[in-house]
């Protein structure tokens, strides 16, 4: 069960986003649970819940994500806070979002507490959710976008080796858009990021493509100084 | 006085981090109070206090740093939510911080409540402030930094009519580094933000250079698009 909404304060919560890209998907994914109790009973939901008093925002975002969904060890970070005295039903809550981009092949979902199900949806499917987590997926989405216009993303989505179309799907994919072939490998081979192998795909009908693998040095390098990826 | 805090919940409060940049300055600048109550008494800090419940954060935000240092009618953005466990010696408080970015000689400041002082520091000269203040400040210092990579500034902080000169001079302050002139311009100018006027300055004693105004259309559509200032 949920900590109970003390009507007399100002409550804290968490909520955490946590976008979910496969490879073999065209559509982007978010993580949501249903809520086996009031308010928005049987509604889905981001997953999150009331910070105890005695853990740092940070550590309660993990802990609330692993207790409804099984997911640990997710590097968060922290979106924005929503405090309008009129976002929770039950009483004031401000709820501190977290977000994340992971590949959801790579974890197993564990729905417990007031989590009744805990799933993978297509963003482009959602039309609503409990309390005010529609327009806090809206923020993440439109974080995600612009993050991924001057940092590089890509590494733990992808496989090891990976072909240049593997990589547009990937871009196109979290971006909502076409990218036009020879532009995007131009733009994408101009920053250095990856190293093309001397090795190509194999068990494809088509004509097997180069494989790449990112540059880790040069990859961790744009994620820091950041850099002007102008599609 | 401030709101006490209650030692047997999560407190919530609000910080302000207010940037000040005048255009015969060489120096960035943050508004500071002097604290007159426990804890940290009689040292520096950011404006901040208690949220009460029956207002929303951003609201608050604007009410605290009106109350403490007269400032009003600022557009304040949230900047991050810091929560640890022991960043306030008298118990558990969370804070939501906020920024901007104005002009000093625009706002008359009148300190009042729990701060006996509030004026502008330069930033290279704060060493050390109230709480984790000081980290809550780099924090926004380096999103002001990051921000004006990928959007204009500089309405409201230059006069009507202003030299590329002056404009270089807020970029180079803020960012804190030197650009070399050439580059700057040619960089600036391919932005189309800018409308050259049939206009010099007056009364200088060097070779008058040409006024620029801002192009408000364009500016704001940079603002709202973005743009890749790497220069």
């Amino acid at each position: 069960m949920a900590n109970p909404i003390d009507r007399s304060i100002i409550n804290i919560s968490v909520d955490c986003v946590i976008f979910g890209f496969d490879e073999n998907e065209i559509d982007l994914k978010v993580l949501l649970i249903e809520r086996g109790e009031e308010p928005f009973f049987g509604q889905m939901a981001l997953p999150g819940d009331l910070v105890n008093i005695d853990e740092n925002i940070d550590e309660s975002a993990k802990r609330v994500l692993r207790e409804l969904t099984g997911l640990d060890d997710i590097f968060l970070e922290q979106l924005f806070t929503f405090g309008n005295i009129t976002r929770h039903p039950l009483g004031r809550v401000v709820t501190v979002t977290y977000y994340a981009l992971i590949k959801p092949s790579d974890f197993d979902l564990l729905p417990s507490g007031f989590a009744t199900m805990a799933e993978w949806r297509s963003i482009s499917e959602i039309r609503e959710l409990a309390f005010d987590h529609f327009k806090i997926l809206s923020t993440a989405l439109t974080r995600l976008k612009g993050k991924i216009r001057y940092q590089p993303i890509g590494f733990n989505l992808l496989p090891e080796k990976f072909t240049l179309t593997q990589l547009q799907s990937l871009y196109e994919t979290i971006l909502d858009t076409d990218f036009d072939k020879r532009n995007f490998r131009k733009k994408i081979l101009s920053m250095d990021m990856l190293i093309p192998l001397n090795e190509k795909q194999k068990g494809v009908a088509h004509r097997a493509a180069r494989l790449y693998k990112f540059d880790m040095e040069r990859y961790d390098k744009l994620q820091t100084l950041g850099f002007n990826f102008a599609l």
